[in-house]
């Protein structure tokens, strides 16, 4: 466990100020287990807390039709501890998005982590916070992530990969097997490992067994 | 694929009018990966949309955090395909809360398919549906479970169970893997391994494969 856990933010209107605040960039067409795969994981973290935000707050609708809370807007986000960018097929406008993309840069510059499921690893690359960092991103949609930016050093077989403070996930379904292993990262194997036998899930905890690699 | 899709459904005020409908019901703290698990993977069914219900509708909060917006209350709610009943620590005070038992048996009664996750299907249980039916349930709050209704079948080793048109899961992440089972029932195992495929989700395809059980 980590220890006395200190909120770096003193503007946050909604959630507690004694855990480290997760910020969840929430689009209109999110992939729905990009946000809820990492969200049940690291629900399990003790000292931290996850806050959605989007570019308006308010409800955002995910591709499966599900609507989620947006507590924060672009405008009213704290500056969090985490930045978690997920991906989905609203990733293909969102790249197109000045204020997204202005969003992300800015809270990149005071993160601890900053993390992308799926095809938010594009929008990572297209705010150009990946230069010369090793990433991934979904295998359907590789060639999408690539072309945001080519001097990312862009990862074809991979579950996951860290790089300093980046941390980017293949898709979809890998973002949960790479939110345990930021758990890890954040505390140790054996608080990652009790929360994946809580939530009995069976976690490829190796970043290069990557079975839908191409 | 299954053919023309015709709704059972006529005062429904969300959602299309052509697809069978899915209901999931929620409840405060109600686990997040329970819901978001199946509705990531049924999200790939053409012929079906997943619909959020609650007591009162609106925004329920999950046990980690997160607010979905309940488009229907159980007054306002049309009759369901499905009825899914996820867990979580909110089962716990549900249990007692007469209309959530009362809105579970009445939707019963004209479903093609009842699921739970989780403990959800302690709630089914006290619901009186499952009696002498073979389920099961989280298997780190089995005994909760049982002690809803012992004439119940309970599997203490099984992933999921499938008993008529009552489909039970073992926890959290085991919904994720019931759901793609029910996927391939309703369609076909090429349906549900290509959900599979597109969510690079290493799916447990074998109920009886269940590394949990005690």
């Amino acid at each position: 466990m980590s220890g006395k856990a200190v909120s770096t933010t003193s503007n946050s209107t909604v959630g507690s100020t004694t855990k480290k605040q997760i910020g969840i960039v929430l689009f209109n067409q999110f992939e729905t287990l990009d946000v809820f795969g990492p969200v049940e994981m690291w629900g399990g973290m003790p000292d931290y807390e996850m806050l959605m935000v989007s570019q308006q707050g308010g409800l955002v609708r995910s591709s499966q039709g599900i609507e989620t809370q947006a507590s924060y807007s672009f405008e009213t986000a704290p500056q969090f501890d985490i930045l978690m960018v997920p991906g989905g097929m609203g990733t293909r406008s969102e790249i197109n998005n000045p204020a997204m993309l202005a969003f992300i840069q800015k809270q990149d510059k005071a993160t601890q982590w900053t993390v992308s499921v799926c095809t938010g690893a594009a929008l990572l690359a297209k705010a150009g916070i990946l230069k010369q960092r090793r990433a991934t991103s979904n295998k359907l949609a590789f060639d999408f992530a690539v072309a945001q930016d080519g001097d990312v050093l862009w990862q074809k077989q991979a579950r996951w990969v860290f790089d300093g403070k980046y941390v980017t996930s293949s898709g979809v379904s890998a973002g949960t097997d790479m939110a345990l292993a930021l758990v890890e990262k954040l505390y140790n194997r054996e608080q990652a490992e009790s929360i994946a036998h809580w939530t009995e899930y069976v976690w490829n905890s190796d970043p290069t067994i990557d079975p839908f690699a191409r």
